[in-house]
């Protein structure tokens, strides 16, 4: 069953490709790494832009596209002296995609290594055990990638 | 130890973060969805390009990022009456995205559902048990995604 929030106005005829459908939010330049700002407790909208050095106009778009999405959602607080402003948080939906991101820093650090090593490593936090992305069967098993089927042909489910 | 082979001129001034260097290749519009049409068994040109309707010039310049960036291979094919062609496969860096292209396409199930459903599920080839991405200790337990950190303090390592 679907667990998350649908986008406004997303009907069938959208891709019916998942992974297109996850890209037409995450696959825009920036949205990624606006998310990884967040999940590293980044919440400002100034804290996230002096951490990126992205412009203004297209960090803006960025939040605007991923709070529709439902990807993020906002509260509002205010500094003494200052206008009201929002700050950005990572709904269920938000959290679901840490996978998405340790996916990506596990392929960089395998396949695009730098000379001085991996900048994080994924552990478990209570005990500092290493962590990798993986395959699981419903008993909880891990499965090589290479016994794993999950690309229909489009063709014949469109 | 790293073990991808690395582009020409990957050095320690790239990005520290392993997100944002895997980003820089699989982060272009239609990168993805190209890897995804060659996981499909589509690896001809034309094959690639009637799927997903992309333009020759974007395909072209897709197809060399990622030839360039050691995640397809060619081959050499000539078809009777026809000029010899490229063929492309998936290194094993390439293969590797399996499981990316999975968090992708699990992430959408569950938050960008379709009215119809899935077009596509994980599954053990084998025996058709139902698969999904996740993380693993060193033991191979499943651990949840809250209980995992992995996003060092950039400012600290960079």
């Amino acid at each position: 069953m679907p667990t998350g929030r649908q986008l406004p106005g997303l009907v069938d005829d959208e891709p019916a490709c998942s992974i297109e459908r996850s890209l037409q939010i995450l696959g825009e330049r920036w949205s990624l790494l606006v998310l990884r700002e967040v999940f590293a407790g980044r919440h400002k909208f100034a804290e996230i832009q002096s951490s990126l050095g992205i412009a203004s106009n297209l960090l803006s778009a960025r939040l605007k596209l991923l709070v529709e999405s439902g990807v993020l959602d906002t509260q509002t607080y205010q500094e003494p002296g200052s206008r009201p402003r929002q700050s950005y948080h990572l709904t269920a939906a938000g959290s679901d995609l840490l996978v998405v991101l340790g996916a990506l820093q596990q392929w960089g650090d395998r396949h695009r290594p730098r000379p001085s090593g991996p900048s994080a490593l994924r552990r478990v936090r209570s005990t500092g055990r290493p962590v990798h992305v993986g395959f699981l069967d419903d008993e909880g098993r891990e499965v090589p990638a290479n016994e794993v089927t999950m690309l229909a042909d489009r063709s014949a489910k469109a």
